[in-house]
């Protein structure tokens, strides 16, 4: 009778191998579901509640959406020096509202950072984040937290990627802006330290630096926290170890996962683990100059962008695994770490792919992905099995 | 006092997701270890029962090896026209033995298959196929089922991988045994009907021809099954669909996974998914050919050999899984596939590699890898966490 009585919860509980080997059906069988439509190319999406959440549009606006009602409401009060793809004829510009993040203690303060390409009339364009207050709709005492300038005129690599450190402090990754190699002054943007271009950034959240960030020297650009960098726009922490990872994306492959260290220089265009776009490229010698390798790249093309860390209990197997979306493959890579190693590489939906821009999770664990289309969606991936 | 009862079983069963959400140690986590070493480059292996193996070595013997009390053991009376890699200077030369495969019904009639390069004396070699019976240590009653001619002075493309069909029939691949594609003939040699070479056949287990093979024509040389082949080692059923499914070699990336179709042409040298040796080579037309894409192709270098449908217990989220070994990276690749289609491809021991002939399961389910080393290993394949 207890026996019954046990057996009848484990089966209820997907806990049958008591009874029989685990088979098919307990296997991990991500299957997508679009929950939301017609966004213009979704960049970023951050959790207000389990249903409430903010999305940039890299090609629109600021957006409050709910996941239940389907309703979408436009913040006001951005700032107006964004620009964006909508307004540059240029195919392929990669300009406009990027990562949207909230302050750690965004229930009580109700922060939010923001990072897009601002413009300056005359001169061109730069990555810039800020953080403001969300109040209902709108955006108030909008503060400029870093301005990546020069402002150029160039179309790509603003880089963008933002995340909060267990540290309390926010890390913020912007491209060199730079398209051909040929192009690099004589001290490359991404290892020159008087330039804000091609770094990574760690910041206090109120934009001041740390006191205890890595020491570049007195020319150095304040709050750089590791250089070297070409396009990077993931960033993401994981919980376990506390460490930080980033994706970045190469020119001919050299796609690339990296794990971030204090003072780190991550060799661009020194060395690289792809090819130059210029291939009659010669990159200089930089002086006294130790790089530090990839976790992970590709043999050939990805785009690794938005990416996480996933903790939900959907996915058993996937637990504490870093998720990488692909542009240019659209297929979902998962990674199992351990600790500073990877061990394994999964691409996933490799029949069913499509331009990805962000992996991202709810406060309750739900695995969520935005499609980089001009009809962009939020797309729910649900484990088919359970 | 009852709830109680039953929360020790769910946690003694690892079930505890009731009370807290699945942790890392459910995981899946392939750890290796050496079970047999010193072997000369194993090509693959055959159980005789849990304990007892039959292993080919490339460049050495046909063995019985124990896994127990690690004993190995030269098996008597194998054919003299074998020639390997030993008795030839050039290095990377794939000639050898290759697969060694028991009958369906080998406890009753003791047949085993294997297949090696044979050589004649002023003419060169050729991939062979016999079948003999195991007495004792010794080879009794040797009968070619296939002798895949010309003999030819190349050193490359054997083929030799051999798998027993749903259907009790014997399949077998062979290469095309060109290494340059400029010397190609005028009708491609894994087109031309002809010619043995570059073919996979489908046999009797005496070697006759089945009646219910696909018809070719009256040219086509006997037991042709499909065409198109450019270097097919691993070949391995699917126990779930019955599908076969092989593995390829390409030349500049080109590797692939393909499913078997009666009938079909897969293609080289007329198509291929990576490039080729001779960058200058243009391939003929084939007067009305279709061609049979793979399910699976790299876009870099894998070496894919010696595959295998998992269907142990060890490895849960592996079950009915394709498991596919990569000589040159050295990584193990699982396969997630539905029915006919690839669903995911998951690249393990990323950071423990080591050129791999062959993944294979005991009749319990034992997972084991040999090596492809001068030092050849079998390795058992562990789940840390079980």
């Amino acid at each position: 009778m207890k026996k019954t009585f046990v057996l009848m919860i484990l089966i209820a509980m997907g806990c049958a191998q008591v009874e029989q080997p685990i088979a098919k059906p307990t296997q991990t069988t991500p299957v997508k579901e679009a929950v939301i439509d017609s966004l213009k190319h979704p960049w970023s999406i951050a959790f207000i509640s389990e249903e409430e959440v903010l999305v940039s549009e890299k090609d629109g606006d600021l957006l409050r959406v709910n996941l239940e009602s389907k309703k979408k409401t436009i913040i006001k009060g951005f700032p107006r020096d964004l620009t964006d793809s909508i307004r540059v004829v240029y195919r392929g510009d990669n300009s406009g509202t990027f990562e949207v993040r909230l302050h750690p203690e965004f229930q009580n303060n109700r922060f939010i950072y923001v990072s897009y390409a601002a413009k300056k009339v005359g001169e061109g364009k730069t990555t810039k984040v800020i953080r403001a207050r969300l109040e209902k709709d709108s955006l108030r005492d909008i503060r400029t937290i870093l301005e990546a300038g020069p402002y150029t005129r160039g179309y790509y690599h603003y880089g963008g990627g933002m995340t909060f450190g267990p540290d309390k402090k926010l890390y913020i990754t912007i491209g060199e802006r730079l398209f051909r190699e040929i192009d690099e002054p004589e001290m490359p943007i991404a290892q020159d330290l008087t330039d804000k271009r091609g770094k990574i950034y760690r910041l206090n959240p109120d934009g001041s630096i740390p006191d205890d960030n890595p020491d570049f020297g007195p020319d150095a650009q304040p709050g750089i926290y590791a250089i070297g960098i070409r396009a990077a726009q993931g960033i993401a922490v994981d919980p376990k170890s506390g460490n930080v990872w980033f994706s970045e994306h190469g020119t001919r492959q050299g796609d690339e996962v990296n794990l971030l260290k204090a003072g780190a220089n991550y060799g661009w265009p020194v060395i690289t683990t792809g090819g130059y776009r210029s291939r009659d490229y010669v990159p200089p010698t930089i002086e006294g100059a130790t790089f530090t390798d990839p976790k992970w790249y590709w043999q050939h093309t990805v785009a690794p962008t938005g990416l996480m860390f996933y903790t939900g209990d959907e996915f058993p197997e996937w637990k504490g695994d870093l998720l990488v979306p692909g542009l240019s493959r659209g297929s979902l890579w998962r990674f199992r770490i351990a600790n500073d190693t990877i061990q394994s590489a999964e691409e996933l939906f490799v029949n069913n792919r499509v331009r990805s821009r962000k992996v991202v999770q709810s406060p309750e664990g739900k695995l969520y992905m935005l499609t980089d289309e001009p009809n962009g969606k939020i797309v729910r991936i649900k484990n088919k099995t359970i």
